[in-house]
């Protein structure tokens, strides 16, 4: 991982930089727009919806939410990773003395079992050096066989933290490689935000030039564009607000530097069980919490927020003025396979569990929806969501829908 | 439906014409590539799977093939049938005396249980006249409840053809609706082109304005364009063939006719299940054949081909100077099977089975991958695929893909 001392400073800036980098490599993945779930999302929940919450009783709330999706599903290697990865490693490349240093040679290492591994091993076979990842023994075969079909050296390690971490130090002894995590880094960061600042290009683009684009009360409108589209500096992007899970914290963290004195709103989305909205609770607390141990099936959400992270988050960096994320919310199981369903079946695309967690709340989180309600009024909101990742398989989906082979 | 005598000639010049009469009514779909499934296709076969064929013993053909995907899935209402009814029902606005003669409160019929029952309902809602749409009893009910919803008055039926013709009959006598037929229509069949029109363009775009754009070794690009792009009349695309499924034949017919004079070659994929391979049989005998009883996977494709199809697939029309498909390749129900579970956890978007079908063929039918080792040589070819639908619920999947409950 490149020296902190030697990071871009963390601002709206640094992410187009980092997005001028990167943009050889990664895909502008498209937006799409889907009227029946924007019609969901603007019809009132029940009075029975809200029984057994804080809001039982009282009138449903009714936002009125315009929803653009950005498909990082359709990303390389399926995940919004891909961009963090190869910032990393081109800033690597960069980095004072490192070529010389033998770089190409010693390459990258990481421990991951998830998507920040697949990444890492595309970026750093792209720029022919090697990838070592630390994985777990009892990692799923794809997911091992995946890693390295990008060309990796997985070298396998206990289930724990410290057993991941501490074969991932001898693997840094014995190759001189770079640590590259999976989030709590600037360079990750300014990658992840990439992500963000195309979708508010992307709206801006469809809003300005496309007849039958999405308005305040015109018809919907499917939005692609050329992947040579230079970063636009506008900040008049016709977004609202834009949404993204929350796990380590490195999309949320970028996506709050790219909506930097754009007045865009930016939210988190995280799980609720077993503590895994420790982001929520760490923002109430006024203190990160440093460790989370939740099952959640959105298992790419199941890590604390990492210490840069947390900084953006919460405006502590010199350059937020103040400004973090406008507020994260959680939602339970059933609703985020509710809103993967949703997904799957209306919007025709493949996203794995933790990529649901954002609709779950914008169509379930009533807190939410009354603060849409009542900061946007009759008007409503354009809301973008980062939907982060498609790698699950057909077992997979099997596992999460259960009744859906009962019916049949 | 539009007069015979009033449709425009079938040519490609009558698309690019529909193309611009139905843009403000429909999605420019994203077309996608992807290494993997580049890589899949380009690899040959193992002599294990040619047992049990004509190849049985052969070496198994080495075809190089690079792959852009038509995302006719997100197109609206789900599948490429929204590009015909919409068609239809603007040329009907159009013809004389329509208007005059009440034709806006008459509105449209047609019999469907289908896609283009819900295609029809939203182009006539759209255009504000009513759709009768006649469905079997036994329809389920979801697409019951989706015709509806799109503001169709929905009229049940026995399930024979001749019961629901006889029913939309009467609905014709008693409403004075015009037919609008699924796909034995030039203005259906000019409408479906429009899909082949689209994905030369996009791709043609993409080779001339990408950096990252596929080339015959360069890396491979995501591919979006502004849904305000105007038809262009280059015939000079960058694609070698394009192939889509063929059922009633107004996708397949249509792509014919946006092909006409590009020296495009286009190709038809049907499955072979109980003899729903009737237009590569009917090709084969030099008869169009007029009943189809399948009970394939690939629901889309269980229809004899129409008359007006069929003289464009067979070059029999006044303008097709005799060319007309370049050939229609059939596979079996697990390859259909295999070919979608790669569109799902690979290209990651949701398709109905009807959409593998084409996959399955450049995967899986030796006789196909011959042929283009053999035209195409060790450079290869760019093939178009028309992805036609993604109207498939997840209780659909887990009949599809037993093998996948099994495993959890």
């Amino acid at each position: 991982m490149a020296d902190l001392a030697t990071c871009l400073p963390l601002t709206r800036a640094s992410v187009v930089e980092a997005h001028n980098l990167i943009r050889p490599f990664i895909h502008r993945t498209p937006v799409l727009t889907n009227r029946t779930i924007d019609g969901i999302a603007s019809t009132p929940r029940t009075p029975e919806e809200l029984n057994g919450t804080p809001f039982e009783g009282a009138t449903p709330s009714n936002p009125k939410l315009r929803l653009w999706f950005k498909c990082e599903n359709l990303q390389r290697i399926g995940a919004f990773k891909a961009r963090g990865a190869f910032h990393a490693v081109e800033r690597l490349k960069r980095e004072p003395g490192w070529e010389a240093g033998g770089g190409f040679t010693k390459g990258v290492v990481t421990h991951s079992s998830g998507n920040h591994a697949q990444a890492l091993a595309l970026a750093a076979s792209t720029a022919g050096m090697p990838a070592h990842i630390v994985m777990p023994k009892i990692s799923a075969p794809p997911k091992v066989a995946a890693t390295k079909g990008y060309g990796a050296n997985v070298v396998f390690s206990g289930s724990t933290a410290a057993e991941r971490e501490a074969v991932a130090a001898e693997v840094i002894a014995s190759t001189g490689g770079r640590m590259v995590p999976p989030y709590d880094h600037p360079d990750i960061i300014l990658g992840q935000g990439t992500a963000g600042l195309e979708l508010q290009e992307q709206v801006a683009e469809a809003k300005t030039t496309t007849p039958n684009s999405k308005s305040k009360s015109g018809p919907t409108a499917l939005l692609y564009s050329p992947t040579t589209a230079p970063s636009s500096s506008s900040t008049n992007s016709g977004l609202d607000a834009i949404m993204t899970p929350c796990g380590g914290g490195g999309l949320l963290s970028g996506t709050v530097l790219s909506a930097q004195g754009t007045g865009i709103r930016v939210f988190g989305a995280e799980p609720s069980l077993d503590g895994a909205d420790d982001c929520a609770r760490g923002l109430a607390q006024g203190k990160r919490i440093e460790a989370v141990k939740s099952l959640t099936i959105a298992d790419g959400l199941r890590t604390p927020v990492g210490k840069h992270n947390w900084a953006v988050l919460t405006g502590e960096t010199p350059e937020s003025n103040g400004q973090g994320v406008h507020g994260v919310y959680a939602v339970g199981e059933d609703q985020i396979r509710a809103a993967l369903r949703l997904l799957l079946e209306r919007l025709k695309i493949v996203v794995e569990p933790s990529s649901a967690v954002p609709l779950a709340v914008v169509l379930y989180n009533e807190e939410f929806r009354r603060r849409v309600e009542a900061e946007a009024g009759p008007e409503g909101w354009d809301l973008g969501i980062v939907l982060s990742g498609g790698n699950v398989s057909l077992e997979g989906f099997a596992k999460l829908f259960p009744e859906a082979r009962e019916r049949t």
